[in-house]
């Protein structure tokens, strides 16, 4: 069925931390000055030395079940070591390192599977439905929201599902330019798979190096260079998904009135139905040709508007990204160049397609900046396209110096925009004031769409002697923040555990129920996922 | 709380036909030859005289219930008078006009209320789920799908909520480019509100004229212009439903994680969950410009490749349609000129847009065109756009000739196209000559997206002895070829009652579970058009 496959296998990311331990930045002299007497922080949190020193819970399901399971997938499929464990026990978000730093696994699943296809996954859930036992679906296992600890009390023990071994591209449709992809298949993988056949998904965010096609799906993941490619659920043209009551295959066209688009009701459902094996994407042919550019505006408020120009009336870059002062002072653009930004608001503008296409668009899009006062700085850009997946292993750094280091993003409708920014900033500051430990909030927009745009918040501050205590009650403000001021409780995060009062908010009870309807109808027995998205009753 | 609302009211269209009978056309001699001696149609069907020839169910409603609706919208807002539920017993499909023209008003709800407001609709929800009255949403009327005329059978009775009352502009936003247009606005009076502001929707679909916004949402519309201004259910950024249970509101953001997209749930849902009230659409700029051009290709099939071509790498115009050989000769795309077509594939291609956009976007596309071999014909672009709404009125004409004219569309992804317009042609060409009538079969392209695109057949006959059942094997034979090709059952006229075996097959049997928990959740009492979209059990 496959027509490629990964030839190597995936290296495991550190289980303290984002990625490979290796790449975890020395911070510089300026920034440690800065994390000391700026914020305060004392002392830094060493990492932890061992697997060992993990506590992790009893292992609940028996031996009956684990053999049934084993029998579906094959025995050697299924892993109850603590490693595998503990691995599977959280995602990648500040609190679940805090906890896995302060050697706390208690979310471990009782095992962890790896089914090899559709029916093998059919064939668990059938198994899970009949005895009892919540499932995680995990893919890269990048989630920042609580999208892999459910809540698996009431069940007679808790499985992880992990779809590795679901790396396939099972078609490429060169006429369409449709590539069917396995859910456990890595960015980097497809990526690589794809360009081997002169294509790219375009789908590049943050998580990129780890994250997989199945979790891009199942969290509504939006990409660094969304303005040019959009998000992944506009790639979405069919989707096959194993529910505990069986198969959903959705999909025969790109667009239909042939009811209500289920697919758009699959993407986002963050596991809470079933599992999505399998997604049909389109695809596009690899650039050509790729240029990134700062530009450095006078203020935040000047380069919203610029941006808004750009978003309505075009040219579209394929990348736009701008930085508020305080980020753009701190380059968090960069972060391997931390702490040597600059004035204004710095804007990452990034070009891909064919050589002409990018000459001609950043040249229209220069003209747009230059009549706003912007100035180029192609090196902020450079530095930019170097540094996009560091973000996540600069957090690794703080968190080892003893700093607090999280982000939260947002959305709403252009009009609302700056009142959010106030609030959600305001929020923050106040929250983290109020305990003692006055932050640094940076803010960036780096998804735009006609009607509105993202906002991404990055707070830095000094870990309080319980920083898990600490970061709840500035996430809390924050995300009430948000809600007074009607955004959205997340534009490409996902919901999780962690949103989900805020979600229940935004979307109301009459909304809940119908969802809480679907899974009861696609999820009899309430496995999967329990209390990640829907509130349990 | 309107900002603005239509100056005048809204004509009401002809009982027995589209629109405006001062707009039926006279056929041409030539097409009234082709008639008679193409296609066998004999003597003409008249036109029917009178509404008093039509004959009405009696009305079941008992004058206690109809008090406590009119408590609520007013007691001159319900309307029992045989005009009234005459024109609200069916939309215009060529079945639905057959039956009227034929006197049967079999399927006319016993009332018919115009409700004012999100409010009154709420209330009208409750009265009618107390008291098990069904109830269909009716916008503009001009539903092609049996989308208005549901299983009413098993309740006490059925009313029509006609929603012309509910006609303002509630909000524009125009930082965000958002506009927020209640449900019972007609296109034409839309575009009026939005163009005194400089804005657009840029939503043109055949049904302009008579077809309403909530109509456009509930059946997910598609346009004539939707490749440069997209679908309608791209546009809409947030929706308010009234629902038996309650209100949703739907919409923080153009683009959230924040769970599955409800709207898209909402979109698509053809009155069975609730009543669509108000929607939040994107607006655009008025075009400084437009420009049509027809361009002839050398077949259908090099026509296909070169909207592929267009729709994949660009550059986009804003109208992209391709008629087939058949269609071409009959001049389908102008029905003014019918009859007067020539050789090859026409293509209609339109821009709109600043005048330097349109300059430079239509010498880039006639770059390709001219790649392809194609001529340009700029007369016929001016005639297809000046015929463009006239589609319906020829129907008119050729039912008073006799003839059976109806139209069928479907969409799926470009590899399997080919094989899909095969099929359907063939299978309405041998189901109507097996029973005697060999049709003509016309065929276009236009709507187009990156992975594929849509057909749109029209197919003219005599009328056999029984015109419903001839159509119905027709109709019965393209739809299981179109099943059986893997298109959708329907790429924008909707599912109805008239798709609704089709729409099981394409979506399973686990997928109507999931619509039908979401409809018990929101319309517990099953009242919202009774079997349109979402077959009873």
């Amino acid at each position: 069925m496959a027509i490629a496959r990964p030839a190597e296998p995936y290296p495991d990311p550190s289980w303290w931390g984002w990625g490979d331990p290796g790449q975890v930045p020395v911070l510089p002299e300026a920034v440690r000055k800065l994390l000391t007497e700026g914020l305060g922080v004392r002392a830094g949190g060493a990492r932890p030395q061992s697997l060992d020193d993990v506590a992790l819970p009893d292992i609940r399901l028996g031996p009956a079940v684990l053999d049934e399971l084993g029998a579906v997938v094959g025995p050697a499929q299924v892993s109850t070591d603590p490693e595998s464990r503990i691995r599977h026990s959280a995602g990648k978000s500040t609190p679940d390192l805090l906890r896995l730093r302060a050697g706390d696994a208690g979310t471990a699943p009782d095992a962890v599977l790896t089914p090899a296809s559709h029916d093998e996954v059919l064939g668990v859930l059938g198994i899970c439905s009949d005895r009892r036992v919540a499932v995680v679906p995990f893919g890269g296992g990048t989630s920042v929201v609580g999208g892999l600890a459910p809540e698996g009390r009431a069940f007679t023990g808790v499985i992880a599902l992990d779809l590795r071994r679901m790396n396939a591209m099972l078609e490429l449709d060169e006429v369409s330019r449709v590539a069917v992809l396995e859910a456990g298949l890595r960015a980097p993988q497809a990526e690589a798979l794809l360009s081997q056949r002169g294509y790219t998904l375009g789908h590049f965010p943050q998580s990129f190096e780890y994250a997989t096609i199945g979790g891009f799906a199942a969290a509504r993941s939006s990409g660094q260079a969304s303005a040019g490619y959009g998000r992944f659920d506009e790639m979405v043209v069919s989707l096959q998904v194993a529910t505990p009551a069986g198969t959903l295959a959705l999909g025969r066209a790109p667009k239909s009135a042939a009811g209500p688009d289920l697919r758009q009701l699959v993407l986002g459902s963050e596991g809470a139905f079933g599992v999505i094996t399998s997604v049909g994407v389109t695809v596009r042919p690899l650039p050509e040709a790729r240029r990134y550019e700062g530009w450095r505006l006078e203020s935040f408020a000047a380069g919203i508007d610029v941006l808004r120009a750009l978003a309505q009336d075009g040219p579209r870059p394929t990348v736009l990204r701008l930085s508020d002062e305080v980020e753009t002072a701190l380059n968090l653009a960069a972060p391997g160049e931390l702490g040597s930004g600059g004035e204004g608001a710095l804007a990452i503008i990034g070009y891909e397609g064919t050589a002409a296409e990018v000459k001609e668009r950043s040249a229209a899009v220069a003209r747009v900046l230059e009549a706003a006062g912007a100035q180029l700085d192609l090196d902020a850009g450079e530095a930019w396209a170097r540094e996009r997946y560091r973000g996540p292993y600069l957090r690794d750094a703080l968190l080892d110096a003893g700093a607090l280091a999280e982000t939260l993003e947002t959305a709403t409708f252009w009009s609302r925009l700056p009142a959010l920014y106030e609030a959600v900033g305001s929020a923050l500051r106040d929250a983290l004031t109020a305990r003692g430990t006055p932050p640094v909030v940076l803010c960036h927009v780096s998804h735009v769409y006609s009607a509105g745009a993202s906002l991404y918040f990055t707070v830095g501050a000094a870990q309080a002697d319980d920083p898990l205590a600490q970061w709840e009650a500035g996430k809390a403000a924050a995300s009430d923040a948000i809600a007074a001021s009607g955004g959205s409780i997340t534009h490409h995060h996902g919901v999780g555990v962690d949103h989900r009062p805020w979600y229940v908010r935004e979307v109301g009870p009459l909304a809940v129920g119908a969802l809480r309807a679907v899974k009861a109808e696609l999820d009899p027995a309430g496995i999967m996922n329990p209390g990640v998205l829907i509130p349990r009753e």
